[in-house]
């Protein structure tokens, strides 16, 4: 299949913009980009989709979310971190069910597809309920089973079973192509040294990922040097779980000292304009992570506390915060932002088959509409994408050379069941 | 017509929130509003309009902008106010022509229309060719006739041509129930002493309203006291240019002595949010402006600097700055929000019959769907509305009782037409 539009943003070494552009698929991959008419002399055979004023960009990649909490978007607003995590969201989360959690991932799975995201790193309780959410969803994934010693769940009921389920299921996961695991210690004041070097054996065992929210705050700072007598980085590294298989989100409260040792140990980061913002946890210096050369990714972090998850708002916020807080409007050019939401994706999620369309890369991709007012007049198409985008201009989503969204139409979900669905355990968290 | 849907905001004086709604217009004012049964058993012989799973709310109030720039959108970004002005924006501004701002301001009406904004207060040279677009769109307006020393168009060509010239349209808006004018002196920095007081006097003698760009950044207060040895508000009072009529655009630079001119002076301030972070301005602190009872509205700034013109966007921006600059998740929530973009724009626009959906008031309303992802489930509607809609969820927008916009049809505007003419204008910019 060739998809053809009047500008294709490859993304790749030389960032080419091709104007009158095309991008053909072979199976899960993508096969030929390039002008239109010479994609298609090239490969007269093959079917079209011409999607005219529209731009086809490589799928944007969410590097933090918590998928399972869109049945809590807008339960909880204008608090502070503690009360809205102890008085709302936890004792929401304690009544949580294998099948609430697949059911309100699903939800957010079809928010991601509508806004234009194809892969995303997920954290949460139960990740196998999650994971098979994503899989069905047809949507690329690492699902991150999260581990504290406080929260509700099965983390803090039974370690033992928690270690095992995740082992199970791990066995049962070589063969998805799409989908990956992680185990996240949920972050430094939720866990003990114990539990953090559990979780990186736990991780080297069954070959997952490794990732956790870090230095998000000054007071996770101040109570870490408190409590264990370093700076959280500082203290990770000294227990050895902190390697080049590691994510770490949020970064807000960080110095050079703390990025030397991400980049040091080959970390990832992740930033969250909106829920830095929203939770006025402060903003990540994400320039100076770039001067470390350390990759910085975007992400939504989870919808009740952002509340939603559409990566295009996020990258228009993660520009314009960087600048008013510098007082440097030169900060995050565009440019550089939809390098984080892609490339900085791919590094993120530890997949280097994503992020760009290029011969031989895994089709994820999508196609904005250029019709709507907003998008028009272009005089820089990567300007319009980051600064003047909304997410709902959004008309194709293409993962794995497979098509799950086209002009209203969700391909591998039921959208009006789960509505209702949505809708019907919304009530749950009053029970 | 009876409007019904879901949900309506009715930002009333007690907030009302209606489940199963409805909204009865006759001609362009408000006949009732109430629970949908009772209002239909009130009004049984009219026609009805149910919109369903959709918020009905009062339009919002664009308080800022600058409508004939949408053909520079994305034209130039990432760089210092003084660059951005100088060697990209007035360079383009110096070749304009009534033509060009016309079919510029309609296609930013579009815009404005599609993302549920009914009012705007604009700020422009040549207002009378953006007037014209304004009454062809359907939409509510204030337009500002722009006046500096400096700038490109007819107030540095001609200072009495000008005057005249606003004399001449002030006269022949008289009739015109949807328009008002306004002078507005660029800023302090672009004016002198004896210009500021004869643009009070044109206001005066017109009456028109009056409004400033005010305080945007610190380089302007450092430059006012070093030129009038005062800050400029403090400068403006002595001239005796503010009044009750006034509106004060940005207001980032500003400290309590500040803010107690404002109030004692009755003016009313529109914060741009979008503006003063892409620019890096700074931030505006409006929970403090709140504090001392001032009026305060959100306004997008132009479409040159946003780079759209999106009241839902501009919305979240404001809530999630406040918070970020505070540290303090308490700041701008929701609610206070949506009253700035409603009854602080009524109160900026100086327009006491908009701003909210009530008998008697002018009929200028919008329609949000509920039924994209983002939009599920409802815990709390203004939630939704403030920190999670796109502004693209708008599917009808109506200004003095008659329907501009509605699934998708401009009915006012040839919104093909204006494409292809904010296409072939693009290319001015470059000659």
């Amino acid at each position: 299949m060739i998809y053809i539009a009047d500008y294709v943003v490859t993304q790749n070494a030389t960032r080419d913009c091709i104007y009158n552009g095309a991008v053909a698929v072979e199976g899960n991959r993508i096969a030929d980009v390039g002008f239109a008419d010479e994609v298609i002399s090239r490969r007269c055979d093959d079917k079209r989709l011409n999607l005219g004023q529209a731009v086809i960009m490589p799928g944007l990649i969410n590097g933090h979310t918590h998928v399972a909490m869109s049945a809590l978007r807008g339960y909880s607003d204008d608090k502070t971190l503690m009360d809205w995590l102890q008085k709302d969201i936890f004792p929401a989360e304690a009544r949580l069910t294998f099948e609430i959690i697949k059911i309100s991932s699903l939800f957010s799975c079809t928010e991601l597809i509508r806004t234009g995201c194809t892969s995303f790193y997920d954290m949460y309780m139960m990740a196998d309920a999650v994971a098979e959410a994503a899989d069905e969803s047809g949507l690329r994934a690492v699902l991150g089973e999260s581990v504290s010693m406080y929260f509700p769940g099965l983390a803090g009921k039974d370690e033992e079973t928690l270690f095992e389920r995740v082992r199970e299921y791990s066995a049962k996961w070589k063969d998805k192509s799409r989908i990956n695991g992680a185990v996240c210690p949920h972050s430094v004041y939720t866990t003990d040294a114990r539990l953090l070097e559990r979780c990186r054996e736990l991780a080297d065992e069954t070959g997952f990922l490794f990732s956790m929210h870090m230095s998000e705050t000054k007071g996770e700072t101040q109570n870490c040097l408190k409590e264990n007598g370093a700076r959280p980085l500082d203290y990770c590294r000294s227990l050895g779980i902190l390697s080049s298989d590691t994510t770490l989100y949020h970064m807000v409260d960080v110095n050079d000292d703390d990025l030397g040792i991400v980049k040091e140990c080959g970390c990832a980061i992740v930033h969250n304009p909106a829920s830095n913002m929203k939770l006025a946890s402060g903003v990540a210096p994400i320039s100076r992570m770039l001067d470390f050369e350390i990759p910085v990714a975007i992400g939504t972090d989870g919808p009740a506390s952002n509340n939603s998850q559409n990566m295009v708002r996020e990258m228009y916020l993660a520009s314009l915060l960087q600048k008013v807080d510098k007082l440097d409007p030169l900060q995050a050019p565009a440019h550089s932002i939809l390098d984080m939401a892609t490339a900085g994706g791919s590094a993120a999620l530890h997949n280097k088959n994503i992020g760009s369309l290029e011969k031989g890369k895994l089709a994820d991709f999508i196609a904005l509409d250029l019709t709507s007012p907003n998008m028009q007049p272009v005089h820089s198409i990567i300007s319009n994408i980051v600064y003047s985008a909304t997410g709902l201009e959004n008309r194709l989503t293409v993962v794995d050379g497979q098509i799950l969204y086209k002009d209203g139409e969700f391909l591998t979900l039921d959208y009006a069941g789960l509505s209702k669905q949505i809708h019907a355990i919304r009530d749950w968290v009053y029970k």
